[in-house]
Protein backbone atom coordinates (compact mmCIF):
# COMPACT_ATOMS: atom_id res chain seq x y z
CA UNK A 1 0.00 0.00 0.00
CA UNK A 2 1.15 3.45 -0.55
CA UNK A 3 1.63 6.08 1.99
CA UNK A 4 -0.52 8.87 2.25
CA UNK A 5 0.19 12.45 1.77
CA UNK A 6 0.43 15.02 4.10
CA UNK A 7 -1.25 18.31 4.35
CA UNK A 8 -1.26 21.61 5.73
CA UNK A 9 -3.18 24.59 5.96
CA UNK A 10 -2.92 27.66 7.27
CA UNK A 11 -4.91 30.96 7.30
CA UNK A 12 -5.58 33.89 9.18
CA UNK A 13 -8.72 34.20 11.56
CA UNK A 14 -11.67 34.53 9.48
CA UNK A 15 -10.86 33.47 6.78
CA UNK A 16 -13.33 30.17 7.25
CA UNK A 17 -10.31 27.08 7.22
CA UNK A 18 -12.44 25.35 9.72
CA UNK A 19 -15.59 25.16 7.53
CA UNK A 20 -13.68 24.38 4.36
CA UNK A 21 -11.99 21.27 6.08
CA UNK A 22 -15.22 20.13 7.40
CA UNK A 23 -16.91 20.46 4.58
CA UNK A 24 -13.79 18.68 2.82
CA UNK A 25 -13.31 15.87 5.27
CA UNK A 26 -16.45 14.79 5.17
CA UNK A 27 -16.59 14.53 0.73
CA UNK A 28 -13.30 12.47 1.10
CA UNK A 29 -12.94 9.36 2.98
CA UNK A 30 -9.04 9.11 3.05
CA UNK A 31 -8.51 12.48 4.52
CA UNK A 32 -8.00 12.72 8.38
CA UNK A 33 -7.81 15.72 10.42
CA UNK A 34 -4.80 15.04 12.96
CA UNK A 35 -6.07 16.95 16.68
CA UNK A 36 -3.34 19.43 17.55
CA UNK A 37 -2.63 19.51 20.98
CA UNK A 38 -2.57 23.22 23.10
CA UNK A 39 -2.31 24.14 26.42
CA UNK A 40 -4.63 27.16 25.84
CA UNK A 41 -8.38 26.96 27.83
CA UNK A 42 -11.18 25.28 26.36
CA UNK A 43 -13.40 27.63 24.86
CA UNK A 44 -17.74 27.29 25.09
CA UNK A 45 -18.58 24.89 22.42
CA UNK A 46 -15.02 23.03 22.11
CA UNK A 47 -14.62 19.26 23.07
CA UNK A 48 -11.19 17.52 24.16
CA UNK A 49 -9.80 15.55 21.51
CA UNK A 50 -11.79 16.98 18.50
CA UNK A 51 -11.03 20.94 18.70
CA UNK A 52 -7.59 19.80 20.36
CA UNK A 53 -6.13 18.09 23.01
CA UNK A 54 -6.10 20.33 25.85
CA UNK A 55 -2.78 19.85 28.16
CA UNK A 56 -1.75 21.75 31.06
CA UNK A 57 1.30 23.46 30.58
CA UNK A 58 2.79 21.05 32.57
CA UNK A 59 1.33 18.55 30.44
CA UNK A 60 2.10 19.84 27.62
CA UNK A 61 5.84 20.65 28.44
CA UNK A 62 6.62 17.04 29.45
CA UNK A 63 5.44 15.97 25.57
CA UNK A 64 7.69 18.45 24.49
CA UNK A 65 10.51 16.51 26.51
CA UNK A 66 9.30 13.27 25.88
CA UNK A 67 9.56 14.22 21.99
CA UNK A 68 6.22 13.57 21.34
CA UNK A 69 5.32 16.49 18.99
CA UNK A 70 6.22 16.79 15.66
CA UNK A 71 6.54 21.09 15.66
CA UNK A 72 5.37 23.08 18.66
CA UNK A 73 5.05 26.90 18.85
CA UNK A 74 4.27 29.57 21.48
CA UNK A 75 1.52 31.81 20.50
CA UNK A 76 -0.63 34.46 22.30
CA UNK A 77 0.99 32.88 25.80
CA UNK A 78 -0.32 29.15 24.64
CA UNK A 79 1.38 26.49 23.32
CA UNK A 80 -0.20 24.90 20.18
CA UNK A 81 1.39 21.44 18.96
CA UNK A 82 1.61 18.54 16.68
CA UNK A 83 0.99 15.10 18.12
CA UNK A 84 4.02 12.77 15.96
CA UNK A 85 2.34 9.43 16.57
CA UNK A 86 -0.88 10.19 15.43
CA UNK A 87 0.38 11.34 11.81
CA UNK A 88 2.99 8.82 10.94
CA UNK A 89 0.95 6.31 12.04
CA UNK A 90 -2.16 7.76 9.99
CA UNK A 91 0.47 7.99 6.89
CA UNK A 92 1.79 4.75 6.73
CA UNK A 93 -1.93 3.22 6.83
CA UNK A 94 -2.16 5.00 3.40
CA UNK A 95 -4.28 7.53 5.17
CA UNK A 96 -3.79 11.09 4.01
CA UNK A 97 -3.58 13.68 6.98
CA UNK A 98 -4.79 17.65 6.95
CA UNK A 99 -2.78 19.32 9.62
CA UNK A 100 -4.48 22.68 10.96
CA UNK A 101 -1.20 24.98 11.86
CA UNK A 102 -0.30 28.87 11.97
CA UNK A 103 2.44 29.67 9.32
CA UNK A 104 5.93 29.23 12.30
CA UNK A 105 4.57 25.80 12.82
CA UNK A 106 3.31 24.81 8.80
CA UNK A 107 7.77 25.83 8.45
CA UNK A 108 8.71 23.35 10.98
CA UNK A 109 6.50 20.48 9.60
CA UNK A 110 7.84 21.40 6.00
CA UNK A 111 11.57 20.63 7.41
CA UNK A 112 10.71 17.09 8.61
CA UNK A 113 8.25 16.19 5.89
CA UNK A 114 9.66 18.28 2.99
CA UNK A 115 7.11 16.25 0.45
CA UNK A 116 4.06 17.68 2.46
CA UNK A 117 1.90 19.94 0.51
CA UNK A 118 1.46 23.44 1.97
CA UNK A 119 -1.88 25.36 1.55
CA UNK A 120 -2.49 28.73 2.27
CA UNK A 121 -6.68 30.52 2.83
CA UNK A 122 -6.87 33.86 1.64
CA UNK A 123 -9.83 36.43 1.92
CA UNK A 124 -11.40 37.66 -0.97
CA UNK A 125 -10.30 41.15 0.52
CA UNK A 126 -9.47 42.81 3.43
CA UNK A 127 -12.83 44.22 3.99
CA UNK A 128 -14.65 41.17 3.64
CA UNK A 129 -12.12 39.98 6.18
CA UNK A 130 -13.39 42.66 8.43
CA UNK A 131 -16.87 42.21 7.89
CA UNK A 132 -16.93 38.77 8.38
CA UNK A 133 -14.68 39.19 11.83
CA UNK A 134 -17.59 41.89 12.74
CA UNK A 135 -20.40 39.61 11.72
CA UNK A 136 -19.46 36.74 13.88
CA UNK A 137 -19.93 38.68 16.89
CA UNK A 138 -17.51 37.05 19.18
CA UNK A 139 -14.48 39.82 19.00
CA UNK A 140 -14.08 43.60 20.22
CA UNK A 141 -13.50 46.20 17.88
CA UNK A 142 -9.70 46.15 19.07
CA UNK A 143 -9.73 42.43 18.89
CA UNK A 144 -10.38 42.31 15.18
CA UNK A 145 -8.24 45.18 14.52
CA UNK A 146 -5.68 43.53 16.14
CA UNK A 147 -6.30 40.28 14.18
CA UNK A 148 -6.26 42.11 10.66
CA UNK A 149 -3.04 43.20 11.75
CA UNK A 150 -1.72 39.68 12.52
CA UNK A 151 -3.41 38.54 9.05
CA UNK A 152 -1.27 41.07 7.44
CA UNK A 153 1.71 39.96 8.94
CA UNK A 154 0.75 36.31 8.26
CA UNK A 155 0.07 36.65 4.41
CA UNK A 156 3.99 37.93 4.10
CA UNK A 157 4.00 34.21 4.33
CA UNK A 158 1.83 33.09 2.13
CA UNK A 159 4.12 33.50 -0.62
CA UNK A 160 6.10 30.15 0.82
CA UNK A 161 2.90 28.09 0.53
CA UNK A 162 2.25 25.60 -2.94
CA UNK A 163 -1.38 26.52 -3.14
CA UNK A 164 -3.16 29.98 -2.45
CA UNK A 165 -6.90 28.99 -2.20
CA UNK A 166 -9.25 32.31 -2.28
CA UNK A 167 -12.12 32.12 0.23
CA UNK A 168 -14.78 34.09 -1.95
CA UNK A 169 -17.90 31.32 -2.11
CA UNK A 170 -17.02 28.19 -0.28
CA UNK A 171 -18.60 25.90 -2.28
CA UNK A 172 -15.72 27.13 -4.65
CA UNK A 173 -13.06 27.02 -1.78
CA UNK A 174 -13.86 23.50 -0.82
CA UNK A 175 -13.67 22.12 -4.14
CA UNK A 176 -10.13 23.69 -4.96
CA UNK A 177 -9.32 22.05 -1.86
CA UNK A 178 -10.62 18.60 -2.71
CA UNK A 179 -8.53 19.24 -6.07
CA UNK A 180 -5.53 20.25 -4.58
CA UNK A 181 -5.53 16.65 -2.68
CA UNK A 182 -6.92 15.06 -5.37
CA UNK A 183 -4.11 16.66 -7.82
CA UNK A 184 -1.32 15.75 -5.22
CA UNK A 185 -2.09 12.22 -5.03
CA UNK A 186 -1.67 11.99 -9.26
CA UNK A 187 1.95 14.35 -8.09
CA UNK A 188 4.95 12.08 -9.40
CA UNK A 189 6.46 12.11 -6.66
CA UNK A 190 3.70 10.82 -4.42
CA UNK A 191 3.14 8.23 -7.11
CA UNK A 192 6.80 7.13 -6.66
CA UNK A 193 7.44 3.08 -7.91
CA UNK A 194 4.70 3.03 -10.03
CA UNK A 195 6.19 3.64 -13.56
CA UNK A 196 8.32 1.14 -12.40
CA UNK A 197 5.97 -1.57 -11.25
CA UNK A 198 4.20 -1.26 -14.99
CA UNK A 199 7.84 -2.05 -16.78
CA UNK A 200 8.53 -4.82 -14.22
CA UNK A 201 4.81 -6.39 -15.81
CA UNK B 1 -6.63 39.34 -16.10
CA UNK B 2 -4.73 36.44 -15.29
CA UNK B 3 -2.98 34.83 -17.89
CA UNK B 4 -4.22 31.50 -18.51
CA UNK B 5 -1.84 27.97 -17.58
CA UNK B 6 -0.99 25.51 -20.44
CA UNK B 7 -1.01 21.95 -19.63
CA UNK B 8 0.65 19.05 -21.54
CA UNK B 9 -0.74 15.86 -21.73
CA UNK B 10 0.85 12.52 -23.03
CA UNK B 11 0.00 9.02 -23.13
CA UNK B 12 0.91 5.86 -25.24
CA UNK B 13 -1.82 4.67 -28.08
CA UNK B 14 -4.39 2.86 -26.27
CA UNK B 15 -4.42 4.81 -22.91
CA UNK B 16 -7.92 6.92 -23.85
CA UNK B 17 -6.22 10.45 -23.32
CA UNK B 18 -8.08 11.43 -26.71
CA UNK B 19 -11.39 10.60 -23.99
CA UNK B 20 -10.32 11.52 -21.02
CA UNK B 21 -9.05 15.00 -23.06
CA UNK B 22 -13.11 15.03 -24.60
CA UNK B 23 -14.89 14.63 -21.12
CA UNK B 24 -12.86 17.44 -19.25
CA UNK B 25 -12.78 19.90 -21.95
CA UNK B 26 -16.94 19.16 -22.18
CA UNK B 27 -16.74 19.86 -17.67
CA UNK B 28 -14.24 22.68 -17.76
CA UNK B 29 -15.26 25.54 -19.79
CA UNK B 30 -12.15 27.45 -19.38
CA UNK B 31 -10.60 24.74 -20.91
CA UNK B 32 -9.52 24.99 -24.68
CA UNK B 33 -7.75 22.55 -26.72
CA UNK B 34 -5.21 23.40 -28.98
CA UNK B 35 -5.47 21.66 -32.26
CA UNK B 36 -1.85 20.00 -33.74
CA UNK B 37 -0.47 20.40 -37.08
CA UNK B 38 0.27 17.18 -39.22
CA UNK B 39 1.76 16.23 -42.48
CA UNK B 40 0.55 12.63 -41.82
CA UNK B 41 -3.08 11.20 -43.95
CA UNK B 42 -6.07 11.99 -42.64
CA UNK B 43 -8.11 9.21 -41.36
CA UNK B 44 -11.56 7.65 -41.93
CA UNK B 45 -13.35 9.79 -38.93
CA UNK B 46 -10.86 12.83 -38.57
CA UNK B 47 -11.80 16.38 -39.59
CA UNK B 48 -9.43 18.97 -40.59
CA UNK B 49 -8.98 21.69 -37.88
CA UNK B 50 -10.56 19.33 -35.57
CA UNK B 51 -8.37 16.48 -35.26
CA UNK B 52 -5.32 18.07 -36.52
CA UNK B 53 -4.61 20.62 -39.16
CA UNK B 54 -3.87 18.83 -42.09
CA UNK B 55 -0.95 20.14 -44.08
CA UNK B 56 1.19 18.44 -46.83
CA UNK B 57 5.23 17.97 -46.23
CA UNK B 58 5.82 20.81 -47.84
CA UNK B 59 3.50 23.09 -46.16
CA UNK B 60 4.54 21.81 -42.71
CA UNK B 61 8.32 22.48 -43.52
CA UNK B 62 6.95 26.36 -44.88
CA UNK B 63 5.49 26.68 -41.60
CA UNK B 64 8.34 25.78 -39.84
CA UNK B 65 10.61 28.18 -41.96
CA UNK B 66 8.54 30.69 -41.10
CA UNK B 67 8.60 29.96 -37.17
CA UNK B 68 5.18 29.43 -36.69
CA UNK B 69 5.43 26.21 -34.50
CA UNK B 70 6.38 26.37 -30.76
CA UNK B 71 7.87 22.92 -31.29
CA UNK B 72 7.30 19.90 -34.22
CA UNK B 73 8.65 16.52 -34.21
CA UNK B 74 8.78 14.09 -36.93
CA UNK B 75 6.89 10.11 -35.89
CA UNK B 76 7.17 7.22 -37.54
CA UNK B 77 7.77 9.33 -40.85
CA UNK B 78 5.10 12.47 -40.46
CA UNK B 79 5.49 16.37 -39.16
CA UNK B 80 3.48 17.07 -36.15
CA UNK B 81 3.84 20.50 -34.40
CA UNK B 82 2.17 22.47 -32.16
CA UNK B 83 1.03 26.00 -33.89
CA UNK B 84 2.33 28.92 -31.66
CA UNK B 85 0.13 31.99 -32.44
CA UNK B 86 -2.89 29.84 -31.13
CA UNK B 87 -1.50 28.71 -27.86
CA UNK B 88 -0.15 32.42 -26.90
CA UNK B 89 -3.17 34.07 -27.75
CA UNK B 90 -5.28 31.85 -25.99
CA UNK B 91 -2.70 32.04 -22.57
CA UNK B 92 -2.97 35.77 -23.37
CA UNK B 93 -6.91 35.75 -22.78
CA UNK B 94 -6.91 33.69 -19.90
CA UNK B 95 -7.68 30.65 -21.15
CA UNK B 96 -6.52 27.78 -20.10
CA UNK B 97 -4.85 25.58 -22.81
CA UNK B 98 -4.23 21.56 -22.57
CA UNK B 99 -2.06 20.07 -25.62
CA UNK B 100 -1.53 16.67 -26.68
CA UNK B 101 1.65 15.95 -27.53
CA UNK B 102 4.16 13.00 -27.68
CA UNK B 103 6.74 13.22 -24.71
CA UNK B 104 9.66 14.53 -27.23
CA UNK B 105 7.37 17.44 -27.98
CA UNK B 106 6.32 17.25 -24.28
CA UNK B 107 10.34 17.82 -23.71
CA UNK B 108 10.51 20.75 -26.52
CA UNK B 109 7.12 22.76 -24.60
CA UNK B 110 8.90 22.37 -21.57
CA UNK B 111 11.89 24.22 -22.29
CA UNK B 112 9.81 27.38 -23.91
CA UNK B 113 6.69 27.59 -21.10
CA UNK B 114 8.85 26.29 -17.82
CA UNK B 115 5.65 27.05 -16.02
CA UNK B 116 3.82 24.58 -17.76
CA UNK B 117 1.82 21.50 -16.25
CA UNK B 118 3.18 18.06 -17.76
CA UNK B 119 0.44 14.96 -17.04
CA UNK B 120 1.13 11.37 -18.41
CA UNK B 121 -1.68 8.88 -18.74
CA UNK B 122 -0.57 4.82 -17.46
CA UNK B 123 -1.98 2.37 -18.39
CA UNK B 124 -3.27 -0.22 -15.76
CA UNK B 125 -1.06 -2.52 -16.87
CA UNK B 126 0.58 -3.52 -19.93
CA UNK B 127 -2.20 -6.69 -19.84
CA UNK B 128 -4.92 -4.15 -20.00
CA UNK B 129 -3.69 -2.07 -22.47
CA UNK B 130 -2.47 -5.06 -24.88
CA UNK B 131 -6.24 -5.95 -24.36
CA UNK B 132 -7.61 -2.59 -24.79
CA UNK B 133 -5.56 -2.31 -28.13
CA UNK B 134 -7.47 -5.71 -29.85
CA UNK B 135 -10.42 -4.49 -28.86
CA UNK B 136 -10.18 -1.42 -31.01
CA UNK B 137 -9.53 -3.97 -33.90
CA UNK B 138 -8.10 -1.19 -35.85
CA UNK B 139 -4.57 -2.57 -35.81
CA UNK B 140 -2.98 -6.12 -36.96
CA UNK B 141 -1.29 -8.20 -34.30
CA UNK B 142 2.30 -7.15 -35.50
CA UNK B 143 1.23 -3.31 -35.41
CA UNK B 144 -0.12 -3.91 -31.72
CA UNK B 145 2.93 -6.04 -30.41
CA UNK B 146 5.09 -2.77 -32.02
CA UNK B 147 2.73 0.32 -29.90
CA UNK B 148 3.38 -1.93 -26.77
CA UNK B 149 6.79 -1.66 -27.70
CA UNK B 150 6.57 1.89 -28.04
CA UNK B 151 4.65 2.16 -25.08
CA UNK B 152 7.12 0.91 -22.84
CA UNK B 153 10.04 3.06 -24.37
CA UNK B 154 7.22 6.45 -24.33
CA UNK B 155 6.70 4.85 -20.22
CA UNK B 156 10.39 5.93 -19.38
CA UNK B 157 9.75 9.30 -19.87
CA UNK B 158 6.98 9.21 -17.42
CA UNK B 159 9.29 10.15 -14.77
CA UNK B 160 9.49 13.59 -16.24
CA UNK B 161 6.11 14.49 -15.92
CA UNK B 162 4.49 16.32 -12.93
CA UNK B 163 1.65 13.76 -12.60
CA UNK B 164 0.60 10.40 -13.50
CA UNK B 165 -2.83 9.95 -13.93
CA UNK B 166 -3.67 5.89 -13.67
CA UNK B 167 -6.67 5.42 -16.83
CA UNK B 168 -7.80 2.21 -15.02
CA UNK B 169 -11.39 3.44 -14.72
CA UNK B 170 -12.22 6.48 -17.34
CA UNK B 171 -14.58 8.70 -14.64
CA UNK B 172 -11.94 8.47 -11.94
CA UNK B 173 -9.10 9.76 -15.04
CA UNK B 174 -11.75 12.28 -16.19
CA UNK B 175 -11.84 13.46 -12.50
CA UNK B 176 -8.20 13.60 -11.74
CA UNK B 177 -7.37 15.14 -14.67
CA UNK B 178 -10.10 18.10 -13.74
CA UNK B 179 -8.85 18.06 -10.27
CA UNK B 180 -5.07 18.56 -11.71
CA UNK B 181 -6.39 21.89 -14.00
CA UNK B 182 -8.41 23.00 -10.94
CA UNK B 183 -5.17 22.97 -8.27
CA UNK B 184 -2.81 24.50 -10.72
CA UNK B 185 -5.11 27.06 -11.45
CA UNK B 186 -4.42 27.75 -7.27
CA UNK B 187 -0.84 27.17 -7.34
CA UNK B 188 1.33 29.80 -6.22
CA UNK B 189 3.30 30.28 -8.86
CA UNK B 190 0.08 30.40 -11.12
CA UNK B 191 -1.70 33.39 -8.62
CA UNK B 192 1.35 35.99 -8.82
CA UNK B 193 0.18 38.88 -7.11
CA UNK B 194 -2.69 37.64 -5.46
CA UNK B 195 -0.81 38.43 -1.94
CA UNK B 196 0.40 41.98 -3.16
CA UNK B 197 -2.95 42.62 -4.44
CA UNK B 198 -4.38 42.20 -1.01
CA UNK B 199 -1.74 43.84 0.74
CA UNK B 200 -1.76 46.65 -0.87
CA UNK B 201 -5.14 47.26 -0.05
Amino acid sequence: MSKGILIVVSAPAGCGKDTILEQALKANGNLYYSVSATSRAMRPGETDGVSYHFRTREQFEQMIADGELLEYTEYVGNYYGTPKKAVTDMLDAGKDVVLKIEIEGAANVRRIFPDCTLVFILPPSFAELERRLHKRGTETDDVIKQRLETARKELEFAGNYDYLITNAALEDAVDDFLAVVRAEKCRRSNREGVIGELLAE
